[in-house]
């Protein structure tokens, strides 16, 4: 990385911190979606919720050695989970006949965390493929966790372009660090790339092949 | 935290060391009832005593950065799990018959791994939010493992007031820490805290709302 | 251990290496296989084929503190992975077919991944109960992913004479450790045992007991 000045690292640090909590927020919303649909009762909701929002980044934070992980340490994301799964359970409803609203949240978070989880990744010294996976785990891996926990195969494995659009949006990150790209614009192309594959493949149905078994 | 006089402190490790076996037999025994209804053989049902019984406290040592986990280190967890394994293998009908003595232990494992969780996120010198959260996840871990393992939803995350007992204990634990109270008495309220709000609410059958889908 | 001279060590660690990506590579067939029968989409496919033939190392790396997990830092294991998954994709009646051949592999990757992991866990300074059971959960965990991703129950926990195998290799480890046998043999010996049990058990329907639920 080319050293960036300290007032743009605080920059950086802030629009990526930014982004973590919207993601985290959103996210919780889908978790607490299947917990309600799944007839959890509130607090299995709220568990669910912080469930999904955080089981990336944790994940994440504990492969690269960061622990305690900061979904854990800092009360921020407990409280974005808790709101989003309290607002959701209140107001299911509305929230669900948001189907589309939620989508598009949804592929913004899933960009948020694929960069964040990147360029976390790279500040911990790992190397561009392994920075690119956890990128990409970062944003698949709520989802995972939320859709095993209410045993269902999980959506990211089958949905249209999902982890895809993670992986690009943290190859985006990583090549522009090999690149000496400035980081803040990378990030933001980097989250905007998965956020037009997502809703792209979402509206035009588009879909890798599938095998005949 | 107060400095604890040396002998209270190795009083209250011994304390926390005979709560955490004792939970780890009577969760294991819930592991290995799961297992056996599954039709598991033999040897899956002792993984699967072994899962339920240490999955809690694992995670929590992974996610503190205690590595290598305590129930990996100490081969008294895993012989713990592996009698309670074998007497409910060999006597199922047995012990199946206990449900009610079952849910009983199990509530009070569910203090005790609560409470221990906590105490240990806080000699780990996590803040008193993630204190509390990690001591609710050593005390639901377990259950959520192996609920998840046999491709059930989780019980944890529906069953009455179960998360939110844990919750409670660990709360206990934190607030007094903070507090300055000492440390072994608070240790046993929490746990007998969360003993009373679970069995009552089996008994009672309280429950919290479930949001119409 | 008694000092290995500094040759053996360099041909010990090739050899576990090269067991290690013969069994990522055998694994990561198996996640495959399993992806394209639950119809999951080519990435899918890649995505579970990557989870099944690591989360046993990763898993192992993180409970050993050993982070970042070999299978991320090191690009070869994600290689292998992927080779796997895209040959079973684009020939996925050819490789169904092998059926037999497959769980072949498997058993050999199930022995060369129980000695691989016990062998790092003792690197690690753990005691001889930890490193023989990390050696097992390193040969069974990623098939205990791979089910659980796609909501099965694990047959890893009900199939003939599987973790046992498992555990039979991380223990012939363990004991070659303590006895001070020469590493490099032992470890051809656990491996090959693990191998000559589970083909056995396959071939004569071995079985461990199930109870009367």
């Amino acid at each position: 990385m080319i050293p960036i000045p300290v007032d743009q690292k605080i920059l950086l640090g802030a629009l990526l911190q930014t982004f973590d909590l919207a993601g985290t927020f959103v996210f919780a919303i889908s978790g607490a979606v299947a917990g309600v649909r799944h007839r959890l009762d509130l607090f299995g909701v709220l568990v669910l919720s912080f469930a999904a929002a955080t089981a990336g980044g944790i994940t994440r934070d504990v492969l690269i050695g960061a622990t305690p992980p900061a979904a854990i340490q800092d009360w921020r994301y407990l409280a974005a989970s808790i709101a989003a799964g309290l607002i959701t359970f209140r107001w299911f409803a509305a929230v669900n006949r948001l189907k589309h609203p939620v989508l598009v949240f949804d592929a913004a978070g899933l960009g948020l965390f694929a960069v964040a989880g990147a360029g976390k990744a790279l500040a911990y010294h790992l190397g561009p493929v392994a920075a690119a996976l956890l990128g990409m785990l970062t944003g698949i891996g709520g989802g995972l966790v939320r859709d095993v926990l209410v045993s269902d195969v999980p959506a990211v494995l089958r949905a249209d372009v999902y982890a895809v659009a993670a992986l690009a949006a943290s190859t985006v990150v990583v090549a522009g660090d090999r690149l000496h790209l400035p980081a803040a614009p990378t990030a933001v192309a980097g989250a905007l790339l998965c956020f037009a594959l997502r809703t792209i493949a979402i509206r035009r149905g588009w879909n890798f092949p599938v095998a005949n078994p």
